[in-house]
């Protein structure tokens, strides 16, 4: 079949808008029909070029909600019509990692994942007879898709996939860290650090969960209103303050937070957010990426006095477990997406959908197909 | 009163034995006669001048046990003629932390602790009119003592003190951080860096718990037959493995190991200990205590995959608590002690213990009065 795609020939390049072949799903797979799919900093990073084992030609996207056409032999989990949202991190619940019930980091198929490919070693795209890769699992920058059974996670129908979408990625980074990878306790005192899409759902999470203090980290104080709007009860320009920040959060938190949160993925920030932590029990939790080589240092003592840390990936969500309940969260009104989908494109404008990223213009921007 | 004891007069120079005056126990505080003190890593670190909060003249010594002879004012969890252990790290059960239930970690009396007076702010010690100051609250190089009373664990009768002292210290930190900071599970595989007295300690609480590998690693071969004594079943020397270490330990734990400990102090090992942990779950507990200015680093990426970087102290132990139940522990036979006592020193030759240390011989040296 034929599919309109974004797609990215080369890195540093806009994408371009072309009609690729789709070959059907094989055993195990379906096809997707992409609704709408969200643009995340992810994608831009692999498009700049920093990513240094991204692959080219491919379609992006990978925050995407759409309904299953057609499904492969031996599928048993969804059928067409089911509404679904992608996961770059499956669940196949047979893996060492999904039985051990203690991660969300399905290996079942990691390896063809990385290389662009599907589970069996090939590519579904390919345009002018030349393969096109697929990314992350899911290239949700195509109206239709390629995915692997145990990377569906099957939602409500009655949600709306300009919303949604951002399940597949952003909300459940943020949302998820807080409740499963922190487990963050009601009357907790939490900080955040970078206020951008991830640091205003880790910030709502919080809120959801019963924080006491939300305490929200930015060198932007335009991100002030956003952080309040989601329930952050303080507000910290490190710029602002005089002498060391570590020092002023811990005092703002009654000798440290209970937990904190690194969206920035700067490895300095990583260490604040760390120290700033209560000791004797404090936990910071690192979900921003870092650039390539960078490393957190700290003194063990950190740790030795009882601060824990660790990170988050997905939001250590189990994509087919956890997404759906997510979806219903906000359907039920405990989470909010609608004031974060700050920009609704056309797949044609779609490389403005970057530069609105760029220039920190959007929380986030939807293209719907 | 007067009591024998082994002065620190200072930095880099051999204890000496002389006769102290003691002022008897104020309100809260107890008298404890000391039957028998371990020599410790941590009294060498500050009698050898590494401890940049030192000081001196004092009274080292925070790993013993004895009786209570004599209480303060107001004091009502001990009597005279109850066994007891005295805690560096104390249990008052009224502060934030010991109310968190979240750390061992009392603050009770932690700013006059760190200054070597008492909570009163006066020291016990004297010699010639001179103050002598208390040591990590406890100070038991003497025969008498004086301790605040939410410093000392009473335990039961039947346990002898020349082996008992050693849970003062070693062995709750090595145990404890099996069974409290890390709660290892039947069926893990754990990795121990470094096989001193801690390390051994780890080993056997692994053990205990039913852990399935249990690696040893130690540059030193002669280790390798204390290791498998308390339940080590795999021996690595690092400078024996071909190519990189943390590679070899991922292999021969399947992938990794779900628990680690350093157990050495040093930082470059403490970020082999978190790497070789389990991708998605691993957890690297940093038991050592490194030289002052020395700092751990890896790279995010190792936290965003799952493993957890944290750190011990005392084991975690509520001493008041969770000490009397490691010398049942001891007595029941679920933990030895005997063998790692490798040396009896009366308290005149309690250089040689030092120098034992040093020289590597001994896995704990004890002082009876």
């Amino acid at each position: 079949m034929k599919t309109r795609a974004a797609v990215a020939f080369e890195a540093k390049k806009p994408l371009e808008i072309v009609e690729l072949d789709l070959e059907g799903p094989k055993a195990g797979e379906v096809l997707v029909e992409i609704m709408a799919t969200g643009i995340c900093h992810t994608d831009a990073y692999t498009l700049d070029g920093f990513d240094s084992e991204g692959i080219f030609p491919s379609v992006l996207g990978h925050e995407g909600a759409g309904i299953v056409r057609e499904i492969g032999a031996g599928v048993t989990s969804v059928k067409p019509g089911d509404h679904v949202i992608p996961l770059y991190t499956p669940e196949c619940r047979q893996c060492k990692s999904c039985l051990s019930g203690k991660t969300n980091l399905c290996t079942a198929i990691r390896a063809t994942q990385g290389k662009g490919l599907m589970p069996d070693g090939t590519t579904r795209f390919s345009y002018k007879g030349q393969p096109i890769y697929h990314y992350m699992g899911c290239s949700t920058f195509s109206n239709f898709t390629v995915l692997p059974e145990i990377a569906v996670a099957k939602i409500r129908e009655d949600a709306p996939f300009d919303k949604s979408c951002y399940i597949g990625c952003g909300v459940t980074t943020g949302v998820g860290a807080v409740i499963n990878t922190a487990k963050v306790e009601p009357g907790s005192n939490v900080i955040v650090f970078g206020l951008g899409g991830i640091g205003l759902n880790v910030i709502q999470a919080a809120r959801m969960v019963g924080a006491d203090k939300i305490v929200g980290v930015d060198i932007n104080d335009s991100k002030e209103e956003w952080g309040r709007r989601f329930g952050m009860t303080h507000f910290v320009n490190p710029l602002k303050v005089e002498g060391d920040i570590v020092q002023h959060l811990v005092a703002l938190t009654d000798g440290g937070a209970d937990y904190t949160f690194d969206c920035t993925g700067n490895t300095t920030v990583m260490r604040q957010a760390l120290e700033a932590c209560h000791r004797g029990w404090g936990v910071s939790v690192v979900i921003g990426v870092a650039e390539a080589g960078k490393e957190i240092s700290t003194r063990p003592f950190q740790l030795v006095t009882g601060r824990v840390w660790k990170g988050s990936a997905f939001g250590g969500a189990r994509g087919r477990t956890d997404v759906p309940k997510i979806v219903d969260w906000y359907m039920n009104g405990k989470i909010e997406i609608d004031p974060m989908i700050t920009h609704v494109l056309s797949l044609e404008d779609i490389n403005k959908g970057f530069d609105l990223m760029h220039e920190g213009k959007s929380i986030r921007s939807v293209v719907v197909f």
